[in-house]
């Protein structure tokens, strides 16, 4: 399931409106096949496994991180049908498919075709590798990561503005990295006008990968109509094509997607500098006392990236979300 | 060497005008004998660990942090007298005294007495170990450290002044455990008068190791004579009694003594919390361009305090200081 859930990865920010999902065969201990959700969402992962094995799929054990899928589309066959007919021993899910046209029936009619089959297997990573697709499926909107790049201190540019650099070659390299795991990114009015910034992937071979740009602007239009999209506020994320947005900047937008309470993790790029009396990386975000502001936010990650330190924290699961307004 | 530095660690902030020394003497690969400087001072950690081990340190070897003093004071004998007095068999130090009656002097007259000796062995602990009496040595000024406490964001409280509670009791008791190493803490004028700070050491068992207070504070007299002292700017330091000084606050303070770079260590206590639009940890300390913040600090330590984050810096070794004005 390790292996099928780093397959899963490969996909992420590309699939939708599929999850990215990863797919291992194995038979008599060795691999025969494995998949990841294409780009678009299809082939499917279990498709492209099955494929790969060919007749050796026969008899064998499919490890997927997401329950095989019941439901024909005009997109391609159903996968639990593809698993009956390649006669597979044993498929092993992750978790279960929440989208009601599966919701158990994958792994039923696998059953009902004499397929051993088991579930509740690494749950946890399951879910955070299909973190965009739940979200958009129980909320209706992106999965939002916030970037914030910072001094010690809590600045992302002195006083004066400047902001080149704070953080070192290795991690803005991370951050083309992440970009090339989303399908938009966005930027605040003031830091498109002032910057023009690419937003692109400039990471060897991930080049094609560069998100769709994305500004938040209260007054519309920006004056080319068509790139880049255009939101007016955050709830507006609703209309964005993709299930993972990235918001890299700058403090307005980052602090109106707080308030807003959509952001459910945080990039944190830490430089170990001081610079004091700078620009902060956050304005107002509505918060009413210091207790509303524990308990929000839990580490999950932290890396050394060269001089620089990354910590990734997710939105604490008793976390509470505002209703849609 | 181990033991004797956990054993000098013992004495930090309390053996002013002397350094913080450890030493174990092992007879037969049995510990024998335990010292470290005694508060004030005197005696020295050889002195102990002899006292301790009596006849049992004839032909033991004794381990100790700084080479043993050659010189008699009225306060007490030369250790270098006192071991080979005491016909120890040899002597390791983990490094030379750079204090000019010793400087070699006293690894030479116990040599010359027929002990083995040994020097330079983990060498950069050892220094650590004796920052303040290094610095005050070097530079005439205790080492100073910098206590930081910010949310992820880098505010120390909300636009309102809010404060309490950024971070948790773990990370709060650990900064009563610093104040225990200190012997002067400073606060500046407006968080004394704002808060009249306690500033003490509220551990069970250390409560006797409050540190001296001292406010910064431009316009003299605060009103009570005697407590706290009241300096007038961060070079003033150098008449402040002991070796080590915690600056705790605000953000005033720690910006003064920033700009002065007159920071050696850095404690950043930071809460996973975001604030937005608080009040900063830090005013302007003079920077004049990113690049120049660069290089001025390395992680030395970190470690989770609870659901806080501690990170120690200390001046980078290539860092410049300012020369005193």
């Amino acid at each position: 399931m390790g292996a099928a859930l780093a397959l899963a990865a490969r996909g992420r920010g590309r699939t939708s409106p599929n999850p990215p999902v990863g797919c291992v065969i194995v038979s008599d201990g060795a691999v025969v096949g494995r998949g990841w959700t294409q780009p678009s969402g299809r082939p499917h992962a279990e498709a492209m496994a099955l494929a790969e094995a060919g007749e050796r799929a026969r008899g064998a054990t499919a490890y997927v991180t997401l329950e095989p899928c019941a439901h024909v589309s005009p997109r391609g066959p159903a996968c639990a049908d593809l698993l009956v007919a390649a006669r597979v021993g044993r498929v092993v899910a992750a978790v279960g498919d929440p989208d009601p046209r599966t919701n158990g029936a994958g792994l039923a009619r696998l059953a009902a075709a004499g397929i051993a089959t088991a579930s509740g297997v690494r749950v946890d990573e399951a879910r955070a590798a299909m973190a965009g697709f739940l979200t958009r499926l129980a909320k209706g909107r992106p999965h939002v990561t916030l970037k914030l790049a910072t001094s010690l201190d809590g600045c992302i540019a002195r006083a004066s503005g400047e902001s080149r650099w704070i953080t070192g070659p290795e991690a803005r390299a991370h951050v083309h990295l992440e970009r090339s795991r989303h399908e938009a990114i966005l930027v605040g009015r003031g830091t498109w006008e002032a910057d023009h910034p690419r937003l692109d992937v400039r990471l060897p071979g991930l080049e094609p990968r560069a998100p769709r740009r994305v500004v938040l602007s209260g007054t519309l239009p920006l004056g080319r109509a068509d790139e880049p999209a255009v939101i007016d506020s955050p709830p507006a994320i609703t209309s964005l094509p993709g299930d993972h947005l990235f918001v890299e900047g700058g403090a307005g937008a980052a602090s109106a997607f707080l308030t807003a309470d959509l952001v459910d993790r945080l990039l944190l790029y830490r430089a170990p500098i001081l610079i004091g009396g700078g620009r902060p990386a956050l304005g107002d975000i509505g918060l009413e006392s210091l207790a509303d502001a524990h308990g929000r936010w839990t580490l999950v990650d932290s890396r050394q990236l060269g001089s620089d330190r990354l910590e990734v924290y997710e939105r604490s699961q008793c976390s509470r979300e505002s209703s849609p307004t």
